[in-house]
């Protein structure tokens, strides 16, 4: 595995561009539940969301709020960032299999407290915007390249 | 299991609350790594994490997120809401093994649309706040009574 290697303040410049790109997988979504411990069947249940106005399971709404952190955390700025803040809003559903671009782009640089805004927008396989956002991210002052951790294997036992 | 219930948006009072708590575990941390692709060796490497500002391993910020995104779909209104949007500020790290509470409270109600906002508070188990948020929710028209799936059990293989 490579560094995960940051961008620094002073290297940041209005206008850069990032990009992070997840498969949301059945699997996510099951990850998901577990996690938070939300066990709404509209996630996970495909004959009850047929029911619902959604015609079919859908990946929890803050599943891009995990892709958007994971793209500041690792990509832009990258390690040494901490987040301060994020608005969110959410545009489509996301279905299982989708594949998910996040597009984050620096809007602003504020010399105090080393700040910057990341607009977000994440857009599915067929070109539609499924999420807005605006990432607020104490950015690093210095260059970081850190070792990525080895995750372990998951496995899950319906 | 108990049916999750919701409070449709005609019983919805501004004023009420919900809570809803979760501790973070390790394991929590590593399943967050795993389903966003953040192998960040502050959350995961504690040797890493002593020799940053944070002193030791943090949760992914948006692990409030998550938290939130569950509070309002089993809670508060629970199933059927659709989330509409989200404002979040991360207040202060998150540790492995906090035990964290939403605190959730109907500020506002909208007519058009059915529209409600949703301030949150997430306290950990020393009375600090680590998150404030706003959740925008378009709540049910509808009681419903939706069976919580039963989720798989997890096992990590490192």
């Amino acid at each position: 595995m490579s560094g995960l290697e940051n961008t620094p303040f002073d290297e940041l410049v209005v206008g850069m561009t990032a990009t992070y790109t997840k498969t949301v997988s059945e699997e996510d979504i099951k990850l998901f539940a577990i996690l938070s411990g939300d066990t709404n069947p509209i996630h996970l249940d495909e004959e009850y969301a047929k029911t619902t106005p959604f015609g079919g399971c859908i990946a929890h709404g803050a599943m891009c709020a995990v892709i958007i952190s994971a793209a500041v955390a690792t990509k832009f700025p990258g390690p040494g960032s901490i987040y301060a803040g994020q608005e969110m809003r959410f545009k489509k559903p996301v279905r299982p299999g989708d594949t998910l671009t996040a597009h984050l782009e620096l809007v602003e640089k504020k010399r105090r407290g080393n700040i910057v805004l990341i607009n977000n927008e994440i857009k599915n396989q067929n070109g539609e915007t499924v999420f807005l956002g605006v990432s607020t991210v104490v950015a690093p002052t210095e260059k970081v390249v850190a070792k990525p951790v080895e995750l372990p294997r998951v496995e899950l036992f319906d």
